[in-house]
């Protein structure tokens, strides 16, 4: 089943169920008011949601409508906890290598980020920033929600606990980044809020396409309506099994949990693009000397959307504009 | 006035309003919930809490009942965002110096770390952790929960929507922690669940202990009940207001965001000692050429509270034993 989360004046929205085309929607308030109460109490409240999606499918729900992602918010407004991966070897390789960074990676070891998870921004409200001295950029990466984890639970254990699949723009301040990384306690000015696509979806629901703890489908990216990459997210590594079991190696994680995967990029870079802007300036610098692509400017927009073998769109597009703070 | 977090079988508890004297207690739910939903309408929502409080406090609230640490969970027993300082400079400097270490800080700019917020532990819950080997430290610590704040706000604005102050144990798995400073993306597997006091309070609560954004007061730290130290909150550099305008540069903060000090600690700590082991340790190598306290053991208990001028606990005492996970 997909899943969103429409506007209602309150901090969490309230939780509808999309159909498959993301044409219709119809209100789950009645089994679980917020996305996040349903993720609660998963296993009692999931067979209720799957069936008035059922419903939905079928044409036979009351009180229907027509699904406007303009409505949405992310569909987790807020969550007690949102942790970013860097799974993708290929795009820290790129950068190790433009910017004669050393990382001090620890092989075996993935790469995971504490972040915020007070305010994830919905797909389509304009994107607000204070200074593009900031050096905005994006990230199109996929994510998972994921219900309660055990301390110590093993990677196939973590992703029997996956509840949902989305993807999510990263929007990152790389102006902040590298001083934040050589203090070496995470990203605070680097990485302001985080925009969600319209809808999450079981990950039944990727068919084949969800295996082995990852996606194997494209991330389509454009900026200002032209096509700026679309990477895939097959080789993520590890998956979201390896990245669940090593956050959960002592501490349980509770409902409601949002792991990322990091920015997608493939080997095959030259091919697909890259899903940021910093990869590519990276490939600039490597391929002549200096970065050509600037920056997000004010006014700019950032498309982000996955297409099922069909042509369907998975989880509705993130689709914004990067405007001046308090403009 | 003093509020509390009950357990009643839900993740988030029961909200009650808790006397000064921290003996007696009155459910407060016909008002709020939870804290976090208190702290979602809190213009709205203060008043009524305040005049149970002021009820509780003169003997006249209807089914107050006496107050039984044991059964508090964390005040907020999860939250949106959690962001530790570091704001105590006598730590960093002693830990620079004993271990050699060159943190690229920045003059002004304050040190600040995005942490999980899905599971903070009850100030009497066995704490689990799942191996002796991670070098298991304390760090007792001031924080604050705040209102909203919006993008660009100031110290002194920000310090106007501080809305609890209360304590913490930031536990710290050492083992695991210059790897992940030296890695540069923050900390994971070095800082497992956070452990909260019983009472948050508000400021107006501390009288004169609460100015410029510091807690005077010294926060008690005994180990397996020997007196460990206690650090005043006095010295924290910047205050909360430096720490959270910092934060809000380029976001905005949703209401019961959680910011913490830092571990404790002050320039005459001969005389008063530390609010962590990796202090007192790193010390005791400047002095010996070697650490000599030994890191947490399983079955060792610790306590941190914080006496107000007259002697009375202000937010209750975190007293709590270290346990093998699984045990």
């Amino acid at each position: 089943m997909k899943l969103a989360t429409l506007r209602n004046g309150r901090r969490d929205g309230r939780l509808v169920v999309v159909s498959r085309d993301l044409a219709r929607a119809v209100g789950a308030s009645a089994i679980a008011p917020t996305l996040a109460a349903a993720l609660d109490d998963w296993d009692a409240l999931a067979p209720a949601l799957q069936g008035l999606a059922d419903e939905l499918e079928a044409g036979r729900a009351p009180g229907a409508f027509a699904f406007d992602a303009t409505e949405a918010m992310a569909p987790l407004p807020r969550c007690s906890q949102f942790v970013d991966g860097s799974a993708f070897p290929n795009h820290g390789d790129i950068m190790e290598r433009a910017f004669n960074l050393s990382v001090k990676k620890v092989e075996g070891v993935p790469i995971l980020i504490q972040r915020q998870s007070d305010d994830f921004r919905g797909p389509r409200d304009d994107y607000e920033f204070p200074s593009e001295a900031d050096d905005a950029d994006f990230e199109g990466e996929f994510a998972v929600i994921t219900g309660e984890l055990p301390m110590g639970a093993s990677a196939d254990e973590a992703l029997a606990r996956v509840r949902l699949v989305t993807i999510f723009n990263d929007v990152s301040m790389r102006a902040h980044l590298f001083r934040e990384m050589q203090l070496g306690f995470g990203f605070i000015q680097a990485k302001p809020a985080t925009v969600f696509a319209p809808v999450a979806v079981t990950p039944d629901e990727l068919g084949d396409a969800w295996r082995d703890g990852r996606v194997h489908l494209d991330l389509r990216v454009s900026r200002d309506g032209e096509p700026f990459g679309h990477p895939n997210g097959r080789e993520m590594t590890p998956g979201f099994g390896g990245l669940l079991a090593h956050l959960a190696y002592n501490r349980r994680l509770r409902a409601g949990t949002i792991v990322g995967s990091g920015t997608v990029s493939n080997a095959n870079w030259a091919e697909v693009g890259s899903a940021c802007l910093a990869e590519r300036r990276a490939l600039e610098v490597l391929a002549h000397g200096e970065a050509r692509t600037p920056f997000l400017r004010f006014g700019e927009r950032l498309r982000f959307e996955v297409l099922d073998a069909g042509g369907q769109s998975v989880f509705g597009a993130i689709d914004q504009r990067f405007v001046p703070a308090g403009g």
